[in-house]
C-alpha cells in the first residue's frame, strides 16, 4: 500500500454526507490510536466516541456551529488528564508489571521522573505536556482513517469547557483538547474537496546535515 | 496492507545497528510528515536530518547520552517556530493564494483569527500551541517508518537548549521539541525488543456515546 497516497487523499472534511462508518473500520481506527506511541507508554488521555445524534447536535453547537460534526458518522473526543497523580502512576506501572512480568532496571528510575513532575510542575505544565501525546494519537488516527478510506477532520476549533461539561469530564479529571469527526466528504457541498493541499516546499521545510 | 499490525511491530528502539536507511525509504518517511495535518494547514515547525556521524555523537551527549542516536541511520529533529509573527502569517497566506488561485471566503476571517493570537497571547502560549502541531506530525512520521519496516524512537528527552544552540536554531527563530532517531533494531542487544507492549484496555480508554 502507498502510506502517502492515502495521505494526500486526505483533507479536513468540511461537510459530510451523513452515511455511516461500517464497525469494522471504526474499530480499525480507534485501535490505530490506542495502539499509537506516547511518552513512556502513559496513554494520558481518554477517548469518547459520539454516535448518538443528538449529542452530535450539541457537540456542533460549541464547535461554531460547524455542519461536519452533526453528519459524521461518529465524533471522537480526545480528552486528556488534567494533571499527573500519585494514582495514574501507580496504574501505568501496576500495568507494566502486570504484562511484563518483571521491570527493567530503569523503571525505578522513570518512576521517581514522573513523581517529580507531580510536584516540580504546575499542573497546567503537567497538562500541556500530556495533551501533546494526545496529538501523536490524533497522527496515527487521521493516517488510520485515510487507508481504510473514512474521512476525518482534524479539529481544534470548538469551546473546551462546554465539551468538558457536556460529557461530565471534570468529575474524571480529564480535559477535552480535540475532536476528530469520521464520515463520508459531500462532494457535491464541501468548498475544500476539489482544493489542491498546500504544502511548504521540501526544502523550505526540510534541513539535512550530511 | 495491516497498519495495525505495523503499528504492533512499532516500539520505541533503544539499541540500533547502525545499518543505513536507504533513500527512498527515508523519503517516504519525510514526505509523509511533510503530508501530515496541522493546524489550518499551518506546518508550524521544520524538521532537520542529521546524518552526520559526528553531529550525531554531540546530539548522544545532549540526550542524556542514550545509544540509539548515534547508532541511528538519520536522527530528525523537531523544531518549532518560537512564536507566531506577522510575517509567518503573511507567508501562509501567499502560499495558499499561489497554489489555490484564490481564497475561499472565510480565509480572511482565519487570518484575523491568527493576528490576534500575536497580541492576545504570550509567545510562550503561541508556541505550547504550535509545539502541539509537531506531534501530529511525529504521529505521522513514526506510522510512515513502520510500514516502511524502519525502527524509530519518539524522544522528548534530551536538554532543548543545549540542541538549539548546537543547530543555531534561536537565530532562526525555533525551539526543538522532539527527536526521532531511525534505523533498526539490535535484536540482541535491546531490552525492549522482545517485550510485549503495554496498552490500556479498550474499556479502560474508549467510551461510546451510541
Amino acid at each position: 500500500m502507498n502510506f502517502l497516497k492515502h495521505l494526500q487523499w486526505r483533507y479536513a472534511t468540511k461537510r459530510m454526507t451523513g452515511a455511516k462508518v461500517p464497525t469494522d473500520k471504526l474499530n480499525k481506527i480507534l485501535e490505530a490510536i490506542r495502539f499509537s506511541a506516547s511518552s513512556l507508554g502513559l496513554q494520558p488521555y481518554n477517548i469518547f466516541v459520539v454516535e448518538n445524534a443528538e449529542l452530535k447536535e450539541q457537540l456542533q453547537k460549541i464547535a461554531f456551529n460547524q455542519p461536519q460534526i452533526s453528519k459524521a458518522s461518529q465524533v471522537i473526543v480526545f480528552a486528556v488528564w488534567d494533571n499527573l497523580t500519585e494514582e495514574r502512576i501507580n496504574d501505568y506501572f501496576e500495568r507494566v508489571k502486570e504484562i511484563r512480568g518483571n521491570y527493567p532496571d530503569n523503571m525505578q528510575m522513570w518512576k521517581n521522573h514522573l513523581m517529580e513532575k507531580i510536584t516540580k510542575n504546575t499542573p497546567e505544565e503537567n497538562f500541556n505536556w500530556l495533551a501533546r501525546q494526545a496529538y501523536i494519537g490524533l497522527g496515527t488516527g487521521l493516517a488510520a482513517a485515510a487507508i481504510e478510506e473514512v474521512d476525518s477532520t482534524p479539529m481544534e476549533g470548538f469551546e473546551p469547557a462546554k465539551l468538558d461539561k457536556l460529557l461530565g469530564l471534570k468529575a474524571k479529571h480529564l480535559r477535552s483538547v480535540l475532536i476528530m469527526p469520521l464520515g463520508y466528504r459531500d462532494m457535491e457541498n464541501d468548498f475544500l474537496v476539489n482544493l489542491p493541499k498546500v504544502r511548504r516546499a521540501e526544502n523550505q521545510f526540510i534541513q539535512f546535515y550530511l
